[in-house]
């Protein structure tokens, strides 16, 4: 049987505290309250519900999957009533606008949290994260009147909310939708089916808002002819009651490799007369709204690829002290498995690789409040900039890497692993869509590329090696040997990923493919370098420490989990940046190598 | 619902024909009658099969299972005909020895065969390929009066093998087997439990043969005191013909990540009364005739690595060529998504990584089928060294590589691979297996580190590497650009990797801990520098093809996976290898970093 989850504390308050540091949030005018006890007191009530409420039903929710039968959908055993205690408790209102009974803290203080329910049990949490992007939308696009009606139930948690972007031909391309929307008085008709409905159809909450994306019959074609809709599941009264059934049915819901306990629903609007739906904010800029919101799911999923990482080296770890198994060179007593080189080696991947993950997270959190609340507009805009060329690098590589990491955790369990009992492969399958929904992993690498770099011509990548390199320089002047080899390998990261960077820049007007050939290779360099980075910060931070406080355990592992980060993972960059810069060979090879399928 | 699969023909002989090539094998005394006709019509007609009876069972097995009751085990609908089938046409006999039905062709042969097999149905292949093991151990190891009884029934197909190796506390570590052998006369009692027992039960056959590692009652302690058995279901007459039910159970099959058509079985011997078994070769040595066959087994599972890899390729090639899906820059109209950039990167990684590992495991075959039959000593000892080296290295780094293309296969149908139905979720959850069963990655490094590495002081190692320098060298004298950039690249990836061996020779005897936490970094060297290697050298090939055939699109093509391969996969060994050279403070960084597992 699966093992416990327990949040992992510790690592979340040294990032929160020290490395962002939270302090530079409770500064701003919007988060006053946000002190220290609030912070450290908010943490450990999550920790708990994460624990004691939502973690024993992961492994049973897996088991059981979903019941779909004649439209309905039958959750796993105990998932509504955790639901309902999710709800009570207010978590779901910990970010959303206080006018609306929300509780207004900053994404930086939800980032841990929804860390610990999303490695808890993820596909429960899908319900609240998808919830969370309708209460987004409504905030940031409808009429007072709308947001007066839909917003406090969402917020409450009392009705749930959907997003429904995807049909059968519009997947990475949403220019493609076709579902339509045709006026009828005060509201539309909304006649289409969607696919790949998180929570479409449930049994958790008496009302569910779909936000939903459709076409008007004028409406130009692509990506500036959609537009965004409320249509909710019970049609809702003047007084908030609701009324009669909406013309919105499930039709059934997939036989996925995961997440099981989440629905994921296909989605029929208007069968008979066409479904009720309710204009959000003007005609035709439905995308753009999508897209605005987009940042924070991306960011949320990208934190589901941590929170996933944690539960897989948890398990993993556990698992290692306690089995014994085989002899260590050198020993003559039965030892656990922990004690074999190659062991460590794949439990130390799993670790590192999870703390960077976390703070480069919880750092995209923070840049998010900055560039939301900061008082001055420089910052904001700076800290903008900064959170959008994150984004990409938090979603793509987070994810990336926790189905790597998930699949070590099966590794070190040899074929306990296998079995699905041991629950460890569960993390596998879950984390797999990770890299897949909210944009593919090659989308967020275009979206990186693209817009985050090409588009200002590589200014704010720059800006961010620049601050990679100021960081490996302060390392250097350190007197511990240890921190200097982290600097001198950092620094080595940051000459061959200027050198990818410069590359691209220079060669993409005249050789586009070439330059989108490398678009995910660079990516990954992204990723690893501010993983080592962060890493290397935290060492910094924890050398510092240790000048106060000589045997402070914790910042003597962080220091050694720096270097092993250092010299074992960020080393990968080198490849990578080589493989960037032969983007034109490459471009052709593809083109010749492929010929079967490109004629 | 899933493709269907093809033999990838084309590549497989070029591989055979060209690369190895087989007719090498064939001027060997055991092989004459092996010419390209035999080889051609054996692949065409085992590539029928595999199409027309193995692959349609697939997706259908995997989504049956098996189903277990009151001791039997019922195979999913249509496995037990496919058996037959597979039986009487003659394929289990193909590689078998000729004294006792079977076609004694080499495993160069066997191999391509093997592959096809395993694409097309891994979980159906797993019983022919434990049965092969436990002929396997019966030829080299048993009595002609065994090797009678007990031969032609397996040879035939009529009967099947398991192997029991593993207990609930000895898995990696044998020297813990716990099971007893009691000697009873001419007989054996033997009493234990076995897990993990792939097709331990199933209702393919009339009878089964156990081949069981237990202890004799005075062995010693650890490896050297486990002796081998054949323990039959159903024993055996004098005439051939089936006695009594031996007391040997199945107690259950086991509820798995993939592999779900193929039963893993608890083994219960001797609950009565003691099963009765029947002592292989001379006591005490049952370990060491394990490992004599252990070789093959672990080139058979390196080998469903390349199959597990080619099916995911072809079905997401056939995918990407499908599916339309986003605008292509510069172009207008609605173009599949292998139009993609980043699609085409994803299925090169996957095509010329198959094609490497395949290049790889065929050699493997063939120095295999060197070092038993060539009639020069020196020649047969040589090509052991190098099948010993090559072992690990082909069953670590295939079954990793697997795992990583079938996961990318889900990546290039993005939403739909997440979907069972779609087939390419099933690939990533058989290959999970293949890099823990028969030795698990980190056993395969340390046994490429220490036996095969350290043991001869790298002389083995060395000799490789500087096969692998003189096929750069070939190279680079080419007068075509892609050619000499290939064998620059390849010269490079030789310099780093033989840093990396010289570290671990120079510090091994100092500083084992540190050399071992550069086990699987080295063994990944060795892999993607073998991969490169054969790579360059089918460039070799293909430019000499081009010579006299300028437009041979095979060649072409083949010359673009090459350079691919030496520009985006390659190059990962330069990081790779600084990781191994690292090993001192990486050791440091573990013991520092896990002191809360290791106190």
């Amino acid at each position: 049987m699966p093992i416990d989850y327990r949040a992992p504390l510790d690592d979340m308050q040294f990032v929160l505290h020290r490395l962002i540091p939270i302090s530079t949030i409770s500064n701003l005018p919007a988060y006053e309250d946000v002190g220290t006890d609030l912070v450290n007191t908010i943490l450990d009530e999550a920790a708990k519900f994460a624990n004691q409420v939502l973690s024993p039903l992961n492994w049973s929710g897996d088991q059981a999957g979903c019941v779909y039968q004649d439209g309905a959908v039958q959750t796993p055993d105990g998932f509504k009533q955790a639901y309902q205690q999710y709800s009570e408790a207010g978590w779901m209102s910990l970010a959303a606008n206080t006018d609306f009974g929300g509780q207004g803290l900053p994404l930086s203080l939800a980032t841990p949290v929804n860390e610990m329910w999303h490695s808890a049990n993820m596909a429960f949490m899908l319900c609240p994260m998808l919830t969370a992007g309708a209460i987004e939308a409504i905030e940031h696009h409808a009429t007072p009147e709308q947001q007066a009606i839909y917003l406090p139930p969402l917020i409450s948690g009392q009705w749930a909310g959907t997003m429904n972007l995807t049909e059968a031909a519009a997947g990475s391309d949403l220019s493609a939708v076709s579902t339509k929307a045709v006026p009828d008085g005060d509201h539309f008709r909304i006649i289409g089916t969607k696919i790949y409905i998180t929570y479409g159809e449930h049994d958790f909450t008496e009302n569910t808002i779909h936000l939903v994306l459709a076409r008007l019959p004028d409406a130009p074609a692509g990506v500036k002819g959609i537009s965004l809709f409320i249509v909710p599941k019970w049609l809702v009264n003047q007084d908030g009651s609701l009324g009669s059934r909406n013309d919105v049915r499930c039709l059934s819901i997939e036989h996925k490799l995961g997440i099981h306990a989440s629905p994921t629903a296909v989605m029929a609007f208007g069968e008979k007369t066409g479904a009720i739906g309710y204009l959000v904010g003007e005609a035709n800029r439905g995308l753009e709204y999508m897209f605005t919101m987009m940042n924070n799911a991306r960011l949320a999923v990208g934190l589901e690829g941590v929170a996933i990482a944690e539960r897989a080296y948890q398990h993993a770890a556990y698992y290692a002290k306690e089995r014994v198994q085989g002899k260590i060179a050198g020993r003559s007593e039965k030892l656990p498995i922990v004690h074999h080189a190659d062991v460590q080696r794949m439990l130390m991947r799993m670790k590192t690789q999870t703390e960077a993950m976390r703070a480069l997270a919880y750092l995209a959190a923070a840049q998010s409040d900055f560039a939301q609340k900061h008082p001055e507009k420089a910052i904001r805009e700076a800290s903008q900039l900064r959170v959008d060329l994150l984004t990409p690098i938090v979603k793509a590589w987070c994810t990336e890497q926790a189905i790597e990491i998930a699949s070590l955790g099966i590794q070190v369990h040899g074929g306990m692993g296998y079995i699905e009992e041991t629950g460890v492969a569960q993390y596998l399958r879950d984390a797999r869509i990770t890299s897949i929904y909210e944009g593919a992993t090659g989308i967020q690498a275009i979206d990186l590329l693209g817009r985050k770099i090409i588009r200002d011509e590589g200014a704010e990548a720059r800006r961010l090696l620049a601050e990679i390199q100021a960081c490996a320089t302060d390392l250097s002047s350190s007197s511990s040997i240890p921190l200097q080899q982290i600097a001198a390998d950092l620094q080595k990261a940051v000459q061959s990923v200027s050198k990818a960077l410069d590359w691209v820049l220079h060669e993409h007007a005249s050789n586009p493919q070439a330059t989108f050939t490398g678009a995910y290779p660079l990516l990954q360099c992204f990723g690893f370098i501010c993983g080592g980075w962060l890493m290397a910060k935290a060492a910094l931070v924890s050398g510092r420490i240790l000048q106060g406080d000589t045997r402070n355990a914790f910042a003597l592992q962080k220091i050694a989990s720096a270097t092993f980060y250092s010299q074992a993972i960020l080393p990968q960059v080198h490849g990578l940046a080589e493989t960037v810069c032969a983007g034109a060979s490459l471009a052709q090879a593809m083109q010749d190598s492929l010929t079967d399928l490109l004629r």
